[in-house]
């Protein structure tokens, strides 16, 4: 099995209110969507972003016995890595403009960046941060880490 | 706020057995770790997957006041599409020796093609499917729905 990630699937309470916050509010625009059922956004080089009904999620999983969907924030995070605190300040804004809760205003990190998290409108947590550490080669090969490493 | 995303990070409650399952079962090998902290796998072009433990997720999300460790399965999934239906089975047997526990056995589904999900030892579903609807461009543009599309 590959080391590869094509889509990260979102289960939402409401699919209407994702849509508002993720295509109206930050101006994401759809790939493809089936209206009311599902909404693709590409939010990297060969990846996609689904947002689905939590319930439909549940039900597509396991169609005979499908899970409750679990309250309370999902133990994960998105994170977006950007160049300046300024864009660290200016991301949390236009998020928060469009719906999002602050849940960690922009601050300095022990990690040696500078950082914030929100809260979207199903309470999936996004880290808007500067990381020294983080570099993209022009073929996609992702560096974390010391300043300096290979 | 651009629409990308950088870094996922999944919470897990146990670091050294989520390592076991991706590193030493699946054989993925990580870009950089802190041993006993955090361990970061690149998924795609220009992303990594980190894993994190899940308190220590949230004391970093809330440093005063860290939300309690959602039970139960996080509403989402993390999808990898492959070519043909032998890899779905391939890839599930892989993760299966490697830890995880079979949620939907390979089968044909209502969207058109093969697919089958697996939670990794954190709970976390992974969908192995072909989809006849996918296509990525060489500059990573993703397409996905009704098949010819633009």
């Amino acid at each position: 099995m590959e080391p590869r990630l094509d889509l990260l699937t979102l289960g939402v309470p409401d699919l209407a209110a994702a849509r508002r916050f993720y295509v109206d509010g930050l101006g994401w625009q759809p790939v493809w969507e089936v209206p009311g059922e599902i909404v693709f956004i590409q939010i990297n080089h060969g990846l996609l972003l689904a947002l689905f009904g939590d319930e439909a999620l549940e039900r597509d999983v396991a169609p005979d016995a499908p899970a409750s969907v679990t309250p309370g924030p999902p133990p994960m995070s998105l994170a977006q890595i950007v160049a300046t605190e300024d864009e660290v300040r200016d991301a949390v804004d236009r998020a928060v403009a469009a719906g999002a809760t602050v849940l960690k205003p922009p601050q300095h990190g022990d990690f040696g960046g500078y950082h914030a998290y929100f809260a979207d409108p199903s309470g999936f947590r996004w880290e808007i941060a500067t990381n020294p550490g983080w570099r993209v080669d022009p073929d996609g090969r992702a560096h974390m880490g010391p300043i300096g490493d290979a």
